[in-house]
């Protein structure tokens, strides 16, 4: 998920490529179907501010998060200069202040507004955003729909699909916690009335073993840089858990005294819970024993996987509870092999079940590195993903709040391990036992 | 003023005590001219809000800054918790939570939410201050009708609507400063084309006697707490410039090395400069010779008064000119003596012209404090003035941000002396020449 | 007193000026005894260290405060540079890298270290330093013992001498401050079996009339630029205490809830006290009811006079007590007119009875500025006093780690109010009563 | 290498426990050796601070780095509390105090003092703390001398000496800082007159194949438990310079403007840069062409390795340079099978020439992980190194100051990437050339 503060990134792969062998045809057919998803996917971004005020969409909680109509302008910004800008000869600028406003962390794309001070942009207004997506829009569509669509737009405009697909879980996660500091912690949503309850399936450990994998994109279909190049990667045995960790369990694990005992803790996770005072998940109530949801506030559901914990919380308590988080190189494995089918993904706005993708992000054991072998693409773009591979740990799954088909096994989100704002819980992994 | 982050105050007089003395009758009188400025404040403080989008209004530029939203509210919250619930007998509060939201800094009537994170309360949304804003103006104008309206009714009401003109100033100030905060640098209102030209008129020195004087309001008419009790005060023969500090004049400065040289500054002031990189007062661009006002960015006129200085660049201008900042006692002779007619008061929205009242907050040489025999009022009206008597220094005199009628010689505004986002300037003062 | 962090001030009057009139041979008379003075005084910064080893006189606790051998140093390169190299034909500095490392605040004197790493100069060691002293009082000894010792040489030796008082008073303070940060609390020195016991004097109030007074340093003898010029104060009648304000007093007031209670507290003290979690003197243990001192930890006594405060909770009392804290120059008056005798004055390191001069600095209510017509005197000496005039409270009466000799009724001390770690306590004032 | 600040670790093998399977004069054997070591590395220690001051192991200039004197007390208060409080009946601790003090980082052990304060403890003296040295030696050769040494007395003396010998290169890493932040610049020690010239060899590329390594310890010898266990690790086919980066090579980066392309940053290293306004390594002066060495400031020799890089700086270099740094795995394998002797190792205090092992330690591109199957020992020592796996990168190599036979191929060092008081370079890898 391109994050917000030091950031984390996605991206392209070489497959597209492929587009330049393929016939004109066929690119045709392909460009139909990028334009019905265009436009799918320019809408679900209006579609999430539709409960908003103009100024929810204005507000910044923090340097981390951004203001829901800097997410609506900032994606348009994106196609806008990356394609619109890169590809067509002549094309001028919407607005030329955005290009300082609008832009996140591209450093070849010149300087930039400080990231704390987004909050501050009441002008230009949400309308005139709107009205600054429909331009841009335009010029997409033209551009799309003209006989002599090449294979970079087509690539590009992928890429930036699943940029404000990305940008579309931040302004999720980002009102979440701009309501939430509110102290009347009003709702984005109302919770709908038939919310399935959980279905409550008993944990059990699943074996892999020892062995060289394959780790990493491959094939069709879109995928980020960061993703490749798939490689060969020696494991060995391990045992991944069939369920996340649920709130009954984690709350065990606090009412064990999990936040008041050092050894738990790395060292700097330990820091972080005193300085932060914390001692139970961002978002939970431990007097009332409820939470904070997209719904508001609402009672903490035992069965319900426990989200919004920072990596040092998943961390210890995997270390309370015996166990491991996985590498990813494991998840992969492991959601290779068990992932349920996505098919039936529920439309909630709050984690109900265990799964391996689109319900909650999982803390994995592994710091944010590039695969051997990778390299960067040239261009602006190489800062989409290579330049936050220090001091991030990555999470693999997807959440609730990720939009529709933009996951699978081998995406990689990352975050510096203190956050929690985003919808991150964990599954637990062991070494191998013997049998 | 009120003032925002550590704060200033304001407050009223035992004069109104007279009330209890009146006939009846006089007491209606009154009532009827206090419904009519109820009525006519109230709704400068909605024409003030009429240039501003609700994102504008949502924006907190700085901890010391507030939303305009919040000041709408917050002076509600002023006359609903200290007169409609204090006075009136069953009377239940629109929403309890604002006592919470709204508070402002009277430890006495509760907690409060962080004054740095008003800038998050997107909810209640502006409509809602509004509606509540009404409801406020409806129970207090039947409150005001009630043949029963009391003297502390009307007394309270009197500190209400000063205090409400207190917050239209600090709306403006804070509005001026979250706009210039934005990088587009919009304008707050449209200039209008027949501003008055400067009048040159050639400073000159006033000569006032050694003496016994008398310091403080008096007599009729409402005053704040602060500027009383009237007393006596010795005073050396001193001298007060005719003409407030210019642009041109401040420029000088500049271009002399004034910024540059310590032995101009208060050892604070020369630690806050460093600190902050100033070199030139906050608004101002040296490089396009331009300032940004209420009006966006506008040409430096050299007659036009130096405005949005803090204590410390016009203390170290004073010390670089060979002259003083006067102390308050001598400005208040200054101003009782010398103040032109403010019936002819401009509406500009920037300084244009040289005046003791309503150009120009004038900083002194005074640190705020209380005057002998001070005694601050019971209840939390104490908190108004008296507990802001540290590390404050007191400016003279009014802006053109202050609302019509508001200002008197004896009036104290205080501030600390980074400060600079007020309409602050200066005049000089010097020891009495040998004649 | 020359004070460590943003500073203090101290300075010499121009009544050094009579020298020019008095014939050589009272010239020469006087700079006998200069000698005299400069030897003891020279000498007893010595003695200040002799229970302290290389290591305690290194340690810098916090920015405020300043190793005791960077005093030794820095009181030494005083009169190395205002006297021996502005005064000599030819004069070679001992070290010219000790103009950077040992400048205080001289903005004229040129680049200096920052403040807050003096503690890192483990070189120059002490033994240099005290080498360094050697040298710069033989050429001192040299000059004030030649037949052409100028007015202006003893004029600035007076200077240098009262200097180096002032820091005499901050190296105890500030090595008190050093050896309580140290968890083992190590006292400075062993306290002597004979210390006499307190005497418990009734409080009283004293009147004083309404009237005019003189106020500031006048006549014979050294002063300092901030006491001058001596000028004219109208004063509305008041009455002082007796009696400093006692351990046990303050006592009632901690167990009254007065650390508690918001409305005692002026705006920024209630913040200074929530932010330094102050629930006691800095130096107490409200546990065992002891306090640290330089004698180590030992029992709170009763009636001893209450000490290390800051201006918040000096204020804070008086309020509780339903009194004032007076004004300067009511202290002033008091004390002229009520001071003991100082002759009797004990050589105790922590104040044990009430006394106008030598136990206890305490706090006034007047903010630390310029007195009428007051001028800073050219150069370097200028940045004494002058640029300090902001932000701090005055404190009067000396304590018992002044030197003997250094306080007087006109002495004004100066410290930022949140300030403590200085010996300050204070005596209550109020409103004359109607007899 | 054990870290200072947010720390590092080391630690000890299950291997020892084969001492319990050796006959009673193995054992008895091992003693003797183990005596002979125990009394050389004490001495080195003293020996380390034999060219300081009290005043000088006194100073920390940053909270990363501790006084030599705390170095001193806390290796033994490190034997005392693992060895002689655990295993002796009835010993009873120097001075109580000491737990509290000198304790690091081991929360089993109970609170400790502030690391940040360290040098603010001048008690107890440097005289003090050689005293503590001595009572403890003394109690410790009387247990190793026993007839009843026990295998675990081996054990853990051998962990207490390694421990020693890691903040022997602490101690001086933090007293060369401390020297440094003196503007005086003293030197450590005197340059000897006969420090051999750079040999200048000229760089090569070393290939390594694909394929399936065993990465770790094994075999005999003392180890870290974060050197275990040995596992197999997958490897693409890379290859390794034979040379360190040199002065020469890194200011052609810099006059390049390598401090000036963000591109060729990780994002927080350009963070990092730009806070900083880091424009060369740490104990560079760009001006004069020299650096800061423990013999004070020497010229920059070109052909000289490049040392004390944050590891954001040696990223940003071999990006630049085209080329990689290597994973810990690759360096390891390099290292083994290309590392001189080092039974020649010079001891000079600046490193002077190129090698694997003893003369920089060398950034890889790993971040500080568990190795497959790790897990912590209990007890204590279980916070050695396990607690640090987080935001900090593994170096390998050793250095100059690291003292002799305490370096390994399999030795991993860790610290946080902006740390470069270390004495920290880079060697550099690429992905193997098809030949």
């Amino acid at each position: 998920m391109r994050k917000a503060g030091p950031a984390t990134g996605l991206f392209c792969t070489p497959r597209v490529s492929r587009f330049a062998i393929v016939s004109g045809e066929a690119t045709w057919v392909r460009t139909i179907n990028l334009i019905e998803r265009y436009q799918a996917i320019r809408a679900h971004s209006l579609a999430l501010v539709q409960p908003l005020s103009a100024e929810d969409c204005n507000v910044q909680s923090m340097p981390d998060a951004s203001p829901a109509k800097w997410h609506l302008a900032h994606t348009s910004w994106f196609f806008e200069t990356l394609i619109l800008q890169a590809l067509t000869e002549g094309y001028t600028a919407h607005d030329p202040a955005y290009a300082f406003l609008f832009n996140s962390y591209y450093n070849a794309l010149g300087e930039r507004h400080a990231r704390p001070q987004r909050g501050l942009l009441s002008r230009p207004s949400l309308d005139e955003v709107l009205r600054y997506r429909t331009v841009v829009d335009d010029a997409m569509l033209v551009q799309l729909s003209s006989t002599q669509a090449t294979t970079e737009l087509l690539h590009l405009t992928e890429i930036g699909l699943n940029h404000e697909q990305q940008h579309q879980e931040l302004l999720l996660t980002d009102i979440k916690h701009a309501l939430f500091c509110n102290p009347l912690r009003p709702a984005y949503r109302t919770e709908p009335a038939n919310i399935a309850t959980v279905a409550a399936n008993k944990p059990s450990w699943r074996r892999f073993e020892a062995g060289l994998y394959r780790i990493g994109h491959s094939g069709e279909g879109f995928c980020y840089d960061n993703e490749t190049p798939e490689h060969q990667h020696y494991l060995q045995a391990f045992e991944l858990n069939s369920q996340l960790v649920r709130n009954g369990e984690y709350l065990e694990f606090i009412q064990a005294g999990g936040y008041e005992q050092a050894e738990l803790w790395l060292s700097d996770g330990w820091d972080w819970r005193l300085q932060q005072q914390q001692t139970a998940p961002l978002y939970w109530d431990l007097d009332s024993l409820s939470e904070y949801t997209a719904y508001g506030m609402v009672a903490l559901r035992p069965e319900a996987p426990v989200c919004h914990l920072s990596f040092y919380e998943a961390d210890a308590y995997a270390r309370w509870a015996g166990a491991l988080l996985p590498t990813e190189a494991e998840w992969e494995l492991g959601c290779r092999q068990y992932r349920e089918d996505d098919a039936a993904a529920d439309t909630v706005l709050h984690p109900q079940r265990s799964a391996w993708l689109n319900q909650l992000w999982q803390w994995t054991a592994s710091p944010y590195q590039a695969y051997p072998g990778y390299r960067p693409p040239p261009g602006p773009l190489g800062e989409y993903n290579a330049k936050f591979m220090c001091n991030q740990m990555v999470l693999r799954g997807g959440s609730v709040f990720t939009p529709p088909g933009h996951s699978r096994p081998t995406y990689r989100n990352f975050f510096p391990p203190h956050s929690c704002w985003q919808m991150s819980g964990l599954r637990l992994a062991r070494d191998a036992q013997s049998s």
